[in-house]
């Protein structure tokens, strides 16, 4: 039925049958008309599929050419390791288990030298633990003739399940998921194989020796050839986030208080920047995983070889503390902006509100320089004052605007009736100004957990010229400084 | 220096030597000593971390008992695949290839059936797919006499590359990132090897079919003994994060306005309730996990193999949504509790703040049942209209409390003063009254989400009796079915 309403519009040829009714002619070329049309939209809708996920790629190239860079590395260890196979001594040396070499390559070759060396450790220390379990088994197994099955598979049902389990353990699964698979591979390899291959510490060598090379080629080539270092990345979206916060900090309430005035384009651009604080609700996974790839690296560039790199962690974790309560205040800014506070209020507040938010930014965007340039701020008490500052003007401000209450017995408020402002209309003000006081405790959390780090990764002061201030508060250090030398000459 | 500080209380041995100064004699004994007690200091120390490890696993052992069988079953599946190592006719029939069958187990079995079949079809269709194109490169290569190894080694490393790339790209990335490594690993090793190996295709065709035998034990097992699915674990996760953030609301604002007057141990029960919404908070990467092994499954238990799982995903990031205000509100709950309102404000709020807590946490209840049972609910309209009603309420609440506020040029407050009561001081529960009407307006988002999925997975009506209004409603869609059977009557 519903067919018949689709055609509707058409024209159709009839023919009258036998009986006086008339039936409609369906010509066959419509059927093959409808076939070529049906693949022809498919092949146009495969195109452009293709053509999406092309895009999609491109982007993703675009957006990170590093990753590019990633692959032609891939693509270049595979190659060189694939020389074993081609060049014939090396092959006679290294022989049929160059195969472990390329697997291996393929397997542990990762985005960042963290996470390449991280599988690399796990793969040598999972192999070789395994290995020398499974030889030490097998001897057992094979000085007990008959049992030897027994005792074999016996050892791989508990040796596996009990390496399975420890997966689950998030200390071993944060740092040893990998080495912990490879460990029960190789055991159920090595004890499976011992029953049919004789040589098996021949075996157990020689394949050691060519997972060494390909996970030293993937060394090498990780670490030469454009180094993506997970700690780099983790440092760099740490300050970038914290900026994003401060940003959106700002973006938001001058959104509220102010008028919009500026042209459409550039609003968009600053929607863009009001959302930063998304990013900082959704980075956790990323964060962790690079610290934890961070943790495995070498020293490089600013970052000595036991950089904290657990204490971004927690940085990260105060900017999302601080990000839930812009996310409620993005909130609370949208669904009441139809309740306008009067204007002579809004007046008396805005500019204290404004204030505090913009101080309370100051310290995020200074505590982003200073954890970007890892050195030490001279501004950040001043500017943590600042806001303290503010926070308290705020609170007068609030305390400033007295407000008449009518408890339920005294009734006399009809005389006040010209100047009365019921409490709903000042609600999204009050709201606005309360969660501006939390995002600042939360900035100081920020603050906190920064000085902490500053204080692990040993930031350095700066040495260009300080205020007056410091000098004088530094003076005493000085003094003790001068202390212990007259000690050490007496004690000398 | 630092050492004679530490040692100042201690006696100690001296002896005077020829220029007439003393020196200390310190007797190896101690020496002995101190290593002996460095020794056992160590081994106390090692003893106490194991039993902290032990303890650590025996907790995840207790905590989710399905762990434990999945160790088992892994272990049931190496023992089984091992077999065909030690029976000496079936070791016949597959030969030396048995070894990539244990691979395959080792490394496909994974917690759940979704994540094992995703990884047993990636690591199919790659080594297929690998497999015939790296047999193609071959053929054409070997047409080629002289250019073989550069026909070679340029195919691994553009495919390699091309292959890695993809990776990087979102929707490959979440469903095909296996299968994309195992293609590099089987194109690389067959290109690679068949410039030694004759019989290409032979071993091809053993290889895949030892890997069938291992993906299709794997596949058996996880879906016979003891099933763990990860759709279930998805909608179970889901539900009860809803319970939890119901709870947190509750607690939250009744914490707030209630005397604490209950003992100290029913207190750390509710303080443990009331961090539930942290839970929600935190499990955006199990969820995304889970509903993408999710796919993967055939129908099991309630779910259809088409159950639309993405939708868990933006119910989970709709309460999400509502956590980020529950967090606010409880950080601002915090803070402020120091500035008490006065009491006849409270008394006039407290009321109808509490009523709206309860309508809209009995809506994220309801919505937790009606997901639970997966049938629609009868009272969820119900309960939505309630808790409007309690945020009109709250609105007229906070209208009704007419607010006497002194625009700049008007002093003559000094009269007002025994009522006059600072903004400052019912700040907090304005505060909590915003926030409490943005959280209602964030659970009809859930709400809104909730319903979508009730629509894509056909929840069922409920068939027991309903309440009259209902049934009231309905009749109209009773009578177009009336309707309907007359239509198709006339038209027969």
């Amino acid at each position: 039925m519903g067919n018949e309403k689709n055609t509707a519009g058409e024209l159709e040829w009839r023919v009258r049958v036998e009986d006086g009714s008339s039936e409609v002619l369906k010509p066959e070329i419509r059927w093959f008309h409808r076939v070529w049309l049906g693949l022809v939209g498919f092949f146009l809708k495969l195109v452009l599929r293709v053509w999406k996920f092309l895009k999609k790629a491109w982007d993703v190239a675009v957006d990170d050419p590093r990753k590019v860079i990633h692959c032609l590395k891939v693509g270049l260890a595979l190659s060189v390791v694939s020389l074993f196979y081609y060049m014939r001594p090396l092959y006679q040396g290294v022989g049929g288990n160059a195969m472990w070499a390329i697997m291996t390559v393929v397997v542990v070759f990762e985005h960042t030298v963290g996470a390449t060396l991280a599988k690399c450790i796990n793969r040598g220390a999972g192999t070789f633990l395994a290995g020398s379990l499974g030889v030490g088994v097998n001897w057992v197994a094979g000085h007990s003739r008959e049992f030897e099955p027994i005792i074999l598979g016996a050892s791989v049902f508990f040796l596996a399940s009990a390496a399975t389990f420890s997966r689950f353990i998030p200390s071993v699964k944060q740092r040893f998921d990998y080495g912990a698979m490879i460990f029960i591979l190789t055991f159920s390899l090595v004890s499976v194989s011992g029953y049919r291959v004789d040589k098996l510490l021949d075996l157990a060598q020689q394949r050691l020796s060519t997972i060494a090379i390909g996970a030293s080629m993937c060394i090498i080539i990780t670490m030469l050839v454009c180094p993506i270092w997970a700690g780099q990345d983790l440092h760099v979206l740490v300050t970038r986030n914290m900026d994003k916060l401060a940003n959106s900090l700002d973006g938001c309430v001058a959104e509220y208080f102010e008028d919009s005035t500026s042209p459409s384009d550039k609003e968009e651009e600053s929607s863009k920047k009001l959302q930063g604080y998304k990013c900082v609700l959704n980075s956790k996974a990323t964060e962790e995983s690079l610290a934890n790839f961070a943790i495995w690296e070498p020293a490089h560039g600013r970052f000595s070889f036991r950089h904290p790199w657990v204490q971004y962690l927690k940085v990260g974790a105060a900017m999302r503390n601080c990000g839930y309560c812009i996310e409620a205040l993005n909130g609370c800014i949208a669904i009441n902006s139809e309740t306008q506070a009067p204007q002579f209020v809004k007046n008396h507040l805005s500019e204290v509100c404004m204030r505090l938010s913009s101080h309370s930014s100051n310290v995020l965007k200074e505590l982003a320089q200073m954890t970007k340039s890892m050195k030490k701020s001279t501004k950040i008490d001043f500017a943590i004052g600042e806001m303290n500052g503010a926070v308290l003007d705020l609170q007068d401000a609030l305390k400033s605007l007295p407000t008449q209450l009518t408890p339920p017995p005294q009734t006399n408020t009809a005389v006040l009736a010209p100047t009365a402002v019921p409490l709903i209309e000042v609600a999204p003000l009050v709201t606005v100004a309360s969660l501006l006081i939390e995002i600042a405790s939360r900035v100081e959390g920020v603050f906190a957990s920064v000085d902490e780090l500053s204080r692990l990764a040993n930031f350095k002061a700066v040495n260009d010229k300080k205020p007056k201030q410091n000098q004088i508060i530094s003076r005493p250090s000085v003094d003790n400084q001068g202390q212990e030398t007259v000690k050490a000459l007496q004690e000398v």
